[in-house]
């Protein structure tokens, strides 16, 4: 097999800023995209690694750049292979789910299969995908909601100072809504039920990551309190996380490139599942790709929050849908994209 | 699909007996096997229906029946129609099985891949599997430990009044193998440790299901106590179970016919595996068809006891090996059997 990788500018239809980026980032993103030859088929990847997870481009191209002579020459080893690469590179899981994807969308051409085929999963109904709201002055938000009217359900990010002014505007356009917020672990133990209380006072569907990872023990009266399900996304990266989320938590947000990829995810859902803990999909900023990669197994889900490629202007794949929050599977082979033309 | 199955009666090396089945059972079977045809490929499958879980041959052939009208026209469609079997035979998950089993032999042989390769999963090495020594007088074990020289471990059923005898003669002929036991639920709370004190004197590796299902209370002391993992069978039948073992047992153990099939088995393992109990895979008295289906998760397991095709004279399939415990996952697609010449 033959693995490869570029950068790629996107352009971004707005600035996006949540309270892990507290300034306004400019409307671009470069994205790393991976590409597996094999047999005359090429399978593409995404790894969309986060600097507040300790990684970069420049970190996964390394891990790229080694994954090339570690893959060998079977596709459909990727227990063996998926397993190799997270051991060496535990840190580094945004590439690891790059060389994943990369992988399966090879098996699936290789196999003529769509992904969500080849896993005996069903192809819908799919839940409906969240579209985020980034946070701006007042005024801007409005628009922003005005602009995703399509969109049944919206998400905002919320632990910052603004957080009234914010869901004010949301809730001005779209009273009626389905509204989920993030907190980003934004919150703490010690104000965290009056923020919590102000923010339901919005109608909110649910609550993500209230509080940074291992400030837990506000935790079981916020639960008591809310009503509304308690989701986990900075405190529960991988596998091995998802045990101890079960008695905290009322379910996860599982991200390939936190965790390592569909195989990972796959794992992860399995195993929420076995503790009574709700499944949401989520994404970073990324591409048809990456976003195609985890669609594969919304039908597993609870919650979809699968909108990255939605953010650019110019995703340089298509394939997957994603207009008014409803995903599509294709019957195409493997991931079911193509470069945009 | 077309859905057929028939009832075969295999000869057997020796009468089975265990703590269910005290008297002898004359050394024959009646197996059941299930065969789905599409696009001009047919797979196998076994449906292994046990008495003492409500279940027979009869009962199994009514799911069937209903199976065959259920299964729809899409071989890949495994989520959608193993889920709906089950939901509508919560109870008789061994003819589900023989569904699920047959589903996948076909999958594997549309794409023209073994299973195990379907699956992403490693060739080898595997664990070994054990061999059962059937209860029996000391004098006929001994000569069953003697014909089981090639297999380095074997099992054997406690929970009788013999249990002594039956393992002093083991360890006559066999003083260093390694020896897993399983009580098949035979003791109680109140005996418990007394006869796990007695049989840990014949140094044995592991134990499989002391109690019945809901008397736990004296589990921890007996994990306290025994140094050795205890492995749960009656106790753990499908996904629901997986989490409740986790505080009582150090594994479980996965047969196809307990849990509804392959796709089953993975969701327990991915379960399992997040819970940090160990896994076994174990199996009924069933041809090559039931055992190779196994045998596809075997990398995933940490104990193996899939003897149940080397019991029987005739096994009407080949194709998984077995002998000294070796089993071996072949090229060919789907299960990788094929039926005796």
């Amino acid at each position: 097999m033959k693995l490869k990788w570029h950068r790629r500018t996107v352009r971004l239809h707005h600035p996006f800023q949540t309270a892990h980026s507290p300034r306004d980032v400019p409307p671009a993103k470069e994205v790393l995209l991976v590409s597996i030859e094999h047999g005359g088929a090429v399978g593409w990847g995404e790894a969309a690694p986060v600097s507040y997870y300790g990684q970069s481009l420049a970190s996964a191209e390394e891990v790229l750049l080694a994954a090339a002579d570690m893959i060998g020459r079977d596709p459909f080893a990727l227990d063996e292979t998926i397993d190799g690469l997270l051991k060496r590179f535990p840190s580094q899981p945004a590439a690891v789910s790059g060389v994943d994807i990369a992988m399966h969308d090879l098996v699936g051409k290789l196999l003529d299969k769509p992904l969500w085929v080849h896993f005996g999963l069903k192809r819908g109904p799919l839940p409906l995908s969240s579209f985020t709201i980034g946070i701006d002055r007042p005024e801007i938000i409005e628009k922003k909601v005005v602009e995703a009217e399509a969109f049944p359900i919206l998400k905002v990010k919320v632990g910052t100072p603004g957080d009234d002014q914010t869901l004010s505007a949301i809730r001005r356009v779209a009273p009626r809504k389905t509204l989920r917020v993030d907190a980003n672990s934004g919150w703490t133990s010690a104000n965290l039920l009056d923020r919590c209380r102000s923010v339901l006072a919005y109608d909110v569907e649910l609550i993500e990551q209230p509080t940074a990872p291992g400030d837990d023990d506000a935790l079981p009266a916020l639960r008591e309190a809310a009503h509304v399900p308690i989701i986990a996304d900075e405190s529960c990266h991988g596998v091995d996380d998802v045990r101890r989320c079960a008695g905290l938590f009322d379910g996860i947000n599982i991200k390939l490139s936190k965790c390592g990829g569909i195989r990972q995810a796959r794992l992860m859902i399995d195993a929420a599942r076995s503790c009574g803990l709700k499944i949401m999909l989520g994404c970073m900023v990324e591409t048809s790709v990456g976003i195609a990669a985890s669609a594969q197994l919304a039908s597993l889900a609870d919650y979809l929050d699968l909108d990255g490629h939605l953010l650019m202007a110019d995703d340089p794949f298509e394939g997957i849908g994603g207009a008014g929050g409803v995903l599509t599977l294709s019957d195409r082979p493997g991931l079911g994209v193509r470069p945009r033309a």
